[in-house]
């Protein structure tokens, strides 16, 4: 009885589901009917998948009748009372946001790694990750499956985008602000007087000045200090590599990059591992892309891979001074492997059950 | 036989240079005369400093007669052939290149953490560390001192300024191109193309786009893929902390900020140290403030403490995974306590030596 799914995007108008929108449209089309839905704010809104024009329907119970799979893109409150409804009307729901990742009954996935973990959802609902996590999964998965990951000491270089469209919007309205002053960034506080001044007292999603600025902060304060970015970045990382006791520590910091989180990982593993070993895992891992010929000036920046799909790799090194241990920097696109090219994989997953 | 000894800048005009007649200017008056040294170009410029006019000498052997200390600030090739003849003629010379850095018969001299350190000087040179390094030394030498430190995991954010007056330049070069563009950054290479456009070929210092991006490169290629920043940041914590097996792995990434350095660090010690612990020692260190209190969103940017003189300490947590380990984020100002600053205050120990 194969035939092809319908498919809902819930949150179909944000950052996230923009991206969703085009990846839907230029992969494989798996899928009967796609549904576009949203808040009641953008409800009648006509936007495109497929080259179709569709109409947004509002958040509602009956948006779901029929509908096969349906991928949620929504703050975690939202998700929180939406995504059980959609599943108890019968759809699979592939969920982006932070509120059912770790529960048990609820499968966290990256195909790249884990897939079989897909088909075992007893609450009819699969998590996909956070995008920091997800901007090194698939390579740290790669290089796991053979040399036994045990350790990483990460640092963040999140992109604006990972904030949603608010984000983008306050980094470009903030580089339009200062542009020109060839004295700013040179006096404390200076930075935030001159948007004080051209912005007034808009709201930003983040807690400081982001051009010519970095920011050691994204989440919201956990025990100890920690921002709960830092923790998702331990408990999803132990959680889709099935590594119970994975020693993590994160520090994430926000940087004025549009789109591509990039993070800078020192990774010990279970036996020794070269640069060449490295390397040709990577290269054979089929989503990653192996950047690294520092000697040509070859490796991967955030400007150079947005808006495409792999993870790219580069700076491999053979720390001297820890066993077993590799120093490297991986870039990717926050909105498309990170979000929404990761839960299209899912649903396409999903979607060989319907119609293999 | 008190007196007030006569001090030479050489590199008077650069990006430190000018720091460092500033903060020459602002601190307490130790010096007889000053003299202004730079390459010929620079020659019969008029440059201020304590509030009096000095006419530039071009860089030439008499310069240094009756020079007591000199303070070099040009490149390392600049220095490898001029700062034997300075110091051949008598002045105590403090090197802020790399050239002597690693010569044991050089001190590599923090005042914070090593002052006795600069009174040994058999070559009558005594060397400024790199600004990397520099941006953790206080606060690192401080916990150091109580806990005992093994190891150091480091992901650095560097300024664009670490890169001279041109770094900076190129850097609002950059945003001026492509500010009120709200599309840019969306699409891989898009950034290269607008900067082609509106720019040209004109040089950068960085080898690749560095608004709206980051770049994994700071530095030389050194052995095994390492960059020549990465490896200063080991071999110089290692000879300014006197561990010689300190354990370290770095990463350096240039960010678009102009002026301060920020670093995540990932410190081992030999005994438990608790954020507590972390606390107490960083308020009583005096040239270091702490600034953590994420709930009420303190921790040290850029942005805010650019132009100051302490190194900034904050986001200190307690490893969950790694005993005895400390994750933590450190803002120092590359051009004051990561070059001018430090080179100052290694000038004013000596001068005690002459006045004391």
């Amino acid at each position: 009885m194969s035939r092809k799914p319908t498919l809902a995007l819930i949150g179909a108008t944000g950052a996230v589901g923009t991206v969703m929108r085009d990846i839907i449209s230029s992969r494989e089309d798996v899928y009967g009917e796609i549904r576009l839905v949203a808040s009641a704010r953008s409800a009648g809104k006509v936007l495109q998948v497929r080259g179709e024009n569709v109409v947004v329907q509002a958040l509602a119970p009956e948006v779901f009748d029929g509908v096969d799979i349906a991928i949620f893109d929504v703050p975690d409150e939202v998700s929180a009372e939406w995504v059980p409804i959609a599943a108890g009307r019968g759809a699979v729901v592939i969920d982006k946001s932070g509120t059912f990742r770790m529960d048990p009954e609820v499968p966290l996935v990256v195909p790249e790694v884990n897939p079989e973990a897909a088909r075992n959802r007893p609450r009819n609902i699969i998590s996909t990750p956070n995008c920091t996590t997800l901007s090194m999964m698939a390579a740290m998965g790669a290089l796991h499956e053979q040399y036994g990951l045990r350790e990483l000491v990460v640092a963040s270089y999140q992109a604006v985008s990972g904030a949603g469209v608010a984000g983008s919007a306050r980094l470009y309205d903030e580089v339009e602000a200062l542009a020109g002053d060839r004295t700013v960034g040179q006096t404390a506080g200076d930075v935030r007087k001159a948007l004080q001044n051209k912005l007034g007292d808009g709201e930003s999603p983040f807690p400081a000045p982001v051009a010519f600025n970095v920011v050691p902060w994204a989440g919201s304060l956990k025990e100890g200090g920690w921002a709960s970015e830092e923790l998702k970045l331990r408990n999803e990382s132990r959680k889709i590599l099935g590594i119970d006791d994975l020693k993590v520590s994160a520090t994430c910091v926000r940087v004025p990059v549009i789109t591509t989180h990039s993070l800078a990982v020192h990774a010990t593993f279970e036996r020794e591992i070269t640069v060449a070993d490295a390397h040709r895992i990577l290269e054979a891992a089929p989503t990653v892309v192996v950047m690294d010929d520092p000697a040509n000036g070859v490796y991967p920046t955030p400007a150079d891979v947005v808006g495409t799909d792999p993870t790219y790799v580069g700076r491999i090194r053979q720390a001297l001074d820890f066993p077993n241990t590799l120093d490297l920097f991986v870039c990717g696109d926050n909105l498309r492997k990170g979000a929404a090219l990761n839960a299209a994989e899912i649903a396409e997953l999903v979607a060989a059950e319907f119609t293999g």
